[in-house]
């Protein structure tokens, strides 16, 4: 073993924020007061953007006792912390074959800090950070260990089952979707509701929608998810069915659907519209939805934009995802710690009908850059809903609740200084 | 004593729903089991509506256990329950000194099913309702106690310290402003988002969103409410004060606010724009803000309306707001069996730091369609803020967790057959 091994330890977070991405810090924190091959473990304010600006925050410091052991209270309450608590950035690196300059800034960075242990928390764009600062590291002779830890509430991750953070938000939409169809249902008068989802270019989030309705028989009549091709025909013909047997039906639509000409279905309402200002009105998917069955049908239309709560309802997370999570990052310490570096940690379902899980390091070069979407086995043959394999698949995710803590009437977070 | 008092119930809803209107019911079905005067309770389904179709539900059967006696797991679970159980209706009644035979009807409705105790819970148009219906009374020969029990999310109602319904509303507008206030601090990019409250012309809700800062430090930058006439130049100033302090500002709307001349902020949106479909676009008034201010400062923005989770829910609600809709449906039936008539149930706060409160008749003369506002000086001076009073005022009414019942992942509700 390399005596360079011991040596202090970095964590960023990087992408859109979650419900469950500080609970992956969380777990890397863990796993740095655990392990005796380091020392201490900063957190890089606004990921690798603050790092390059020294911007580091002593997480040994913040989160550990009088006695320098790790507070649990604390670290249990930073998972409970939704959105990126050391700050978020989106900066890709150049690259590592000809940018070398940018990389030996780096590496002196790392060497100032005895960096040894490189931990990155985020999506597609992350693991693509944590890959090229491996590649640079086999071309210098500075040992360090890089390990990607994945998030992303779109769950559109490749060599993962599913992704930390898209249990909580999933769990959030099947919650918030349950309510909104039954606060649709207290009037007779014929009314459609279109709920619109995130998820550009994968369905995941849309399609646990439909959880609502399998689990307590109480969501949206149909879902569109962006992997089938929109068509408005046979969408006033799904509403025209649905209300031949009751008077309100609601809808769960993807941002991200697209006609078959590729045309997303909520481009056209960004232009010629022109408010009490005089300035051009950008509308969504839901707003384009919500005008087309208006004009249609002539009844009351309303559409519902599930926007930012999706990602940061910790209030509503998965206890299923934050335990994972936690793992996630445990695991991740304990791979570089071990020697494995250029890794993604990987979540493997176990095969057969109870659900258990493990942790595993997969090769970057798998992930980087590439988008896993619905398999269109998930989706029925009509494309507005899902199969049970699809929430056979989903269901896992969503089961606990966590125990939070609550002051005054607000759940507490925790703050990094 | 009449013999008459000895006969049956029956309760309706109306108006729009919320996560405490269920837990109303909840207090009038105990009520209603506990009292020796009351044999069985029906609910109207679809309120007054149903009840002129006849369309009813033995509540007595349906929530009593083999015994007869009160099953309190299923009223437990009612409590819980988001959006009306029975249903809801928008129905206003003609003048009862007029239109007679309307009322003739209703009275043989009443006597074909021996209601002697008439409950209705609902807002302002509900209270209308009532008063209507207590105004006939007095005018034949059958003798029947009709209360109204108030619920809105609005908080709007005068002769009560506060509406049923408004707590949990707030509490979840609260902590999901604390979320958002979070999600957008990650990045160091200067942006505002805009977050659209309910409240055409009470600004309650949208006050309650202050409480996240006051509490836990994280909250809306500014908070304007419909009670100030809005002006875009000192909004703009407003915006350029915060952005001095720091990159993320998140504004706090109601989507009631006014220019000085009366017109909505919102209204100018809902012309001129087209979508993918050659459809107008209606817009609203986190919309028309967040293209005003793109245009004045070139930052990005977003805009976010909180939109039906506001009014459902119930997975974030206020216990003492579900406590306090229990007994308020509860005192109902104890005031009704008593004698009285033609009086709403309301809440009375205890002067003095520590928050209590007493349920009193008062007479619907007092509250029927007037609505109250927010007081000027619950407002700060600038109009861009609350003052320390409003929240002294607020947040008792968001404290306390209710415990759920979950299965599969999800709370379960209660459907009334």
């Amino acid at each position: 073993m390399n005596k360079n091994q011991f040596g202090n330890a970095v964590v960023g977070q990087s992408g859109g924020p979650t419900s469950a991405i500080n609970a992956t810090l969380a777990g890397v924190i863990k796993g740095a007061f655990e392990s005796d091959k380091i020392e201490k473990i900063y957190g890089m304010r606004n990921g690798i953007e603050g790092f390059l600006e020294e911007r580091l925050a002593d997480l040994t410091e913040q989160f550990g006792d009088a006695a320098g052991n790790l507070d649990t209270e604390k670290l249990d309450m930073l998972v409970h912390t939704p959105a990126a608590a050391l700050g978020s950035c989106r900066r890709k690196l150049p690259d590592p074959h000809t940018e070398t300059a940018f990389y030996e800034n780096l590496i002196e960075l790392f060497k100032k800090y005895n960096i040894r242990y490189f931990f990155y928390i985020g999506g597609n764009d992350s693991m693509d950070t944590v890959a090229k600062i491996s590649e640079y590291l086999k071309t210098c002779d500075y040992e360090m260990y890089a390990i990607g830890v994945p998030k992303t509430i779109d769950n559109d991750l490749t060599a993962t089952d599913h992704t930390p953070g898209f249990g909580s938000a999933a769990k959030f939409i099947a919650t918030t979707m349950q309510e909104i169809v039954r606060d649709c249902a207290v009037y007779t008068v014929p009314a459609v509701t279109i709920v619109e989802i995130m998820g550009r270019d994968a369905g995941w989030l849309t399609a646990s929608a439909a959880l609502a309705d399998r689990i307590a028989g109480c969501g949206p009549d149909y879902v569109y998810l962006p992997e089938v091709p929109f068509s408005i025909e046979n969408f006033f013909a799904d509403i025209r069915a649905a209300m031949k047997k009751k008077p309100n039906i609601v809808i769960a639509v993807s941002e991200g659907i697209r006609f078959a000409d590729g045309r997303y279905v909520g481009e056209g309402t960004q232009s010629g519209s022109v408010d009490a200002f005089g300035h051009k009105y950008l509308g969504g998917t839901g707003a384009a939805l919500e005008m087309a069955v208006k004009e249609e049908f002539g009844c009351k239309v309303r559409s519902v934009e599930l926007n930012l709560p999706q990602r940061c309802a910790a209030h509503c997370a998965s206890l299923t995802d934050l335990e994972e999570s936690v793992s996630t990052g445990l695991t991740a310490v304990n791979k570089a710690v071990s020697g494995i570096s250029g890794s993604m940690i990987s979540i493997v379902r176990a095969e057969g009908a109870e659900y258990s899980v493990s942790f595993e390091a997969k090769s970057l070069s798998d992930i980087a850059n590439k988008v896993r979407s619905v398999p269109r086995h998930y989706i029925n043959e009509s494309g507005n809903d899902v199969t049970a394999e699809c929430i056979d698949y989903i269901l896992p995710l969503i089961q606990g609740e966590p125990v939070l803590q609550y002051k005054n009437g607000l759940p507490v977070h925790f703050v990094i200084r």
